[in-house]
């Protein structure tokens, strides 16, 4: 992308009433703009970094197993009223009557729904078991909405389902959903640590959030030091073996947020792994058995042709809030320092002398071969002087930095830079040309 | 993907109340569920092909210089008192109050939002020309919703904006997105004919209704035949370039929808070119220069340091409603045809026989060798019968069908059918491996 006609209206000063550093960094990288309280529009390059975040959680979604579909953001008011959360579920729904003043509401959360669209088809044990999950825009009303997407409105979650036909079943989906939660968070350069929570508002007798640690967290974790240091299971995972071993390798480790926390199990654990911190949620998984099923009339048929509800789970990743978080763990006083996973682009390509002939051959050289290699480049072939394109470069972030400048060019070199460790080196452009080219 | 593994729930029959085959066929092949009047879940291979059509969208707008970006569905209605639209846009606009009874709305387009964000950012004629395209979620509180995702309430809409310092730039811009418009309709399998239109309360003074014909289709259309015979102008247009030429070969013929329509000028054609049909508005196009600009004051520096409001223009496709046009374009009375390009998957593999070990050894190499050299395949691997498997595989419409039988095996050979023509061919099995072999 030649950032000459691309849209990214970075600004020197976030505005006051940001408080922390992600909602000062996306305000100030030109990532969203606010519409409304809690309301954002995604800019370009913002709207780039969610796409990505986007596709790894569909990626480790299909992979575990479950099936994409896209339910509306508008629901009936009858169905809430069959499971008895129409009522329930206070202000933070947010309640509508369309021309002829039916009652809908713009849906929080899909369980109501898609066990509608469950037991309109399903009806036997031989379709089970079945994960379905979209990723769709949500709006809870809070009272205060603050931390930008951290705690918006209107945000976009991933919401997965499971159904099956027996609770230990339902407790083999939710080991699938928990592993590929480690992974895809993993993916996306954080390392989410399982807690044991509350259940809340959608109920059930299992539960964990998925949390990253950062000092901006909403609220209080407690856990032990080596679930810090665990790696992600991994991609080769088989989600079709027992995954078992892989979850009770994490839950044997104390880890709670506030509200499930246990101060003496906690002072059991030796002084130097006990981790106190504040952290971010980005994932809550339930296991919730037959609450919505059995109000809702969800059977299915048994191998002995009893009719039994179906046991349940839901799975949520807050994508939207998830560039906040990730700003929050990835960043340094310069700016963003992007995981490369997530990055808007991989490269950064900056021409210190737009006019200059041989400067701007050789970054258009380098930008088409980077694009053929299979790299996502934005080039700075902007008019604008050296020093603001460095200092706009770092704040946005991208992990790697190609300058192209008069002195350079003329000793057939361009200097690399790491975004994140700082480190520099020249290097000569034919051998990077010739490096790219066999990357075709 | 393997069927048995995913959710395709193919009924027999549509529901009485399904007037279009379109919408018959979404039903019968398990592609939405209706949630409610004009409110649908796109289910799994629904999602898919809505999927593939957004792509296609994306990378023909990305072609034109057009820059993603996604507003959110609700806005605040302060926006619309701006442009004098909250109260003239009447009972289809669903307004909302949220629990500060604030007024917002669920947005049916983004005129004001859209010319909200650019007045925050785009201060000089430097900045200029600038497109920017998101596709998103729309409500419009149709008083009968109908013909399933052709008009429902809750669509998804791509719209663009163009934002121009002159009146000829603007329709600079109006030309590379009329260009692109005819390229991403093509590349679905579509002839759209572009009509002058009415300009309705988008308002403007240019205006073109992009029509696809279809005995279900909404409308009376005419126009001359010239345009159905001419090809879209191609993925190797130069979009920098002047489009003038490209876009009068168009519109030099008659083309026009029945509220513009001149019967005389019609009649004028020779009786051969007179096309008088029934259309499908699957895109529409506005230049409405400083409409929303002068008033919501967003105005631009000139090159002498004048400021003057910046001239707009508007450009919508209806994605959700396309899978159902595509459909109504391409269907057999065995169900679905989809094109290539957005078929859930280009190629189903029947077993006829699941658990005789020939054939699934067989189907599973070709299944995966299919894989590897790209293919998108949907697997049936149920334990159904083959009739039953065979109506369903014509039903859901993949281009291709290869099916694997104990006799065929035998002699080392598989079947493989157009679903177009309903061409049959056997092919050696060893051949067809080794021809995916080499395009990996």
């Amino acid at each position: 992308m030649r950032l000459s006609r691309y849209f990214l209206p970075v600004t020197k000063d976030a505005p006051a009433d940001a408080a922390i550093a992600s909602h000062k960094l996306m305000l100030r990288t030109g990532m969203v703009r606010q519409n409304g309280a809690g309301i954002y529009s995604w800019l370009p390059m913002g709207f780039r970094v969610l796409k990505k975040i986007e596709q790894i959680v569909r990626e480790e979604m299909d992979r575990a197993g479950a099936v994409e579909m896209l339910m509306p953001t508008l629901q009936q008011a009858d169905l809430w009223r069959e499971s008895g959360r129409y009522e329930a579920y206070g202000k933070e729904m947010l309640r509508i009557q369309d021309r002829h003043e039916r009652d809908m509401l713009y849906g929080p959360t899909n369980e109501e729904l898609v066990t509608d669209v469950f037991r309109s088809y399903v009806k036997s044990y031989k379709q089970l078991p079945l994960v379905l999950y979209h990723q769709q825009w949500k709006f809870r009303d809070e009272v205060r909405p603050r931390f930008g997407v951290m705690r918006g409105r209107e945000f976009l979650m991933k919401d997965a389902y499971s159904f099956d036909l027996t609770e230990e079943d339902a407790r083999v989906s939710y080991r699938k959903m928990f592993c590929a939660y480690l992974n895809a968070f993993g993916r996306m350069g954080l390392t989410a640590v399982p807690m044991r929570a509350d259940t809340g508002p959608i109920g059930g007798d299992m539960s964990h959030e998925f949390i990253i640690l950062a000092d901006t967290g909403e609220s209080a974790v407690f856990c032990d030091k080596a679930l810090l240091d665990m790696p992600a299971p991994g991609l080769d995972l088989d989600f079709d073996g027992d995954l078992t071993a892989e979850v009770e390798k994490r839950t044997q480790y104390y880890a709670a947020t506030e509200e499930m926390h246990d101060a003496d199990a906690f002072a059991a654990l030796p002084a130097d792994r006990q981790v106190s911190a504040r952290g971010i949620e980005v994932g809550h998984i339930f296991n919730f058995g037959t609450k919505y099923s059995v109000p809702m009339n969800a059977v299915v048929q048994t191998t002995d042709g009893q009719m039994v509800p179906v046991q349940m789970g839901s799975y949520g990743i807050g994508v939207s809030r998830l560039v906040g978080g990730i700003i929050e763990a990835c960043h340094d006083e310069n700016g963003i320092v992007w995981p490369e996973s997530v990055a808007p682009w991989q490269v950064g390509l900056i021409n210190m002398r737009v006019g200059d002939a041989a400067c701007d051959a050789v970054c258009e050289r380098i930008y088409q071969a980077l694009q053929a290699a299979g790299r996502e480049v934005l080039y700075d072939d902007t008019d604008e002087r050296a020093g603001g394109k460095f200092a706009r470069m770092d704040l946005i972030g991208l992990p790697w930095q190609t300058t192209v400048g008069p002195r350079g060019v003329a000793d057939g070199k361009v200097e690399v830079k790491n975004r994140k460790t700082g480190e520099k080196h020249e290097v000569s452009i034919e051998d990077m040309l010739n490096q790219l080219d066999a990357q075709k």
